[in-house]
């Protein structure tokens, strides 16, 4: 009996690199649950995991299906789960013993995290990947990939990413975005959002930068650049939550 | 040695009615911290308060100053501190052996929390409660509620309020924000939104709810209104956090 995560797969040694299944990952993880990755490939979203296993997708805001990931299905119970704050949900109700996403009640306050990280970090660093995630998807999501993205941008592919003092505005706005985050840390006294204790929230954030650094690789210069914002911040958030970040 | 809160005053039996001193005035009666309050009037908060204590007021959108209260003046240090959150971080950093207002490290989620509460709950009452405001308080403070209020509305006083159609609609909608406020209760499994133990955010909720009882009194019809939504939730939580709303 163990729990299927559905994942996109990608040419990374590792092949995980999204953000949003990360998050079910580092959960999978921190709870200690028996879990193996079935990896998916961008156009097999829909029929590989919502179709077979009779998943009914979100809406996205004009309405249509968000076919993404991460779903899961837990061979014990029978259960499949989309959208990784239901799974964290579900996995808390499921399996109560194993150690808490939402410590100290927390449920609500995790639950309202979700739309408080700023824009103004995230935004900019979307754009910056478009082409880094065409990169380094396998053969068989590139189309995909450069379709969507097009179509969600308006512009071709190779020029989503800002360039120039373009570039230099959005990467300064990422900086300052990821300064209120940096300024939680510092209030909460650490290394967590909770102080002493790890939560959901945690992983909300570490997400990103596991993508970002899987994305990059550490040799980077960009890589580099986040890892030096806010007196390295970022990267001991990394650290301290590493013990999570095995890919089972 | 004690604490003064400064509140505005009104014609109501106990005085105390807006919603941001009531948030102090719940944190130092949860702490059990010595305090007395000194009515203010409205037209007065500027001379009476920030110039006496040397306070900076905060900024409003436009640039303006804030001369808002709850401002609290402690003098067993010698400090001032304005705005509620503020004033909650102060009490927490200076009587840390007193009951937590952010319980569990959980002072980033509580100071996220204060954007959380939807606008649908709050701007339908605003707008119901100027006459209310403008009947309950002092006469030296009438004409200012009518000015600024005026001003704030871009229509006469008696103007302000919703009625008719637009009334039962503008009503409809603070319900359904509630609505949100009360799935946070259920959520968390109640009584408070952290579970079993009161924080900030309980006040943040409740203060909102004295408000409206104190102003429009127990036997409107409108109060009765608001005592009945989502199974008499709101009711249930002025009650679980009596022992706080003492007037000191």
């Amino acid at each position: 009996m163990t729990i299927i995560l559905y994942d996109l797969s990608s040419a990374l040694p590792q092949k995980a690199f999204t953000p949003n299944t990360w998050k079910t990952r580092l959960c999978l993880n921190y709870k200690g649950l028996p879990y193996k990755t079935e990896w998916i490939e961008f156009p097999d979203i829909k029929t590989d995991v919502y179709d077979k296993l009779g998943v009914t997708p979100a809406s996205k805001a004009d309405g249509s299906p968000a076919w993404v990931l991460p779903v899961i299905h837990d061979t014990a119970t029978g259960v499949s789960v989309a959208e990784s704050f239901a799974i964290a949900e579900y996995l808390e109700k499921t399996y109560p013993s194993t150690p808490s996403l939402f410590p100290h009640g927390t449920i609500v306050f995790q639950e309202l995290f979700n739309g408080a990280v700023p824009a103004s970090a995230l935004e900019p660093l979307g754009r910056f990947f478009v082409p880094e995630v065409y990169r380094v998807v396998n053969p068989a999501s590139k189309e995909f990939i450069r379709r969507t993205r097009e179509a969600a941008f308006g512009k071709a592919l190779e020029d989503i990413a800002p360039t120039g003092d373009e570039a230099v505005a959005a990467w300064a706005k990422a900086e300052a975005g990821w300064g209120t985050i940096a300024a939680w840390y510092a209030k909460s006294g650490g290394p967590f959002l909770l102080g002493p204790t790890v939560s959901w929230a945690d992983f909300y954030v570490v997400c990103w930068l596991i993508t970002a650094r899987s994305a990059l690789g550490e040799e980077d210069q960009r890589w580099k650049n986040i890892a030096s914002w806010h007196g390295g911040r970022f990267v001991q958030l990394l650290d301290d939550l590493k013990e999570y970040q095995a890919v089972l």
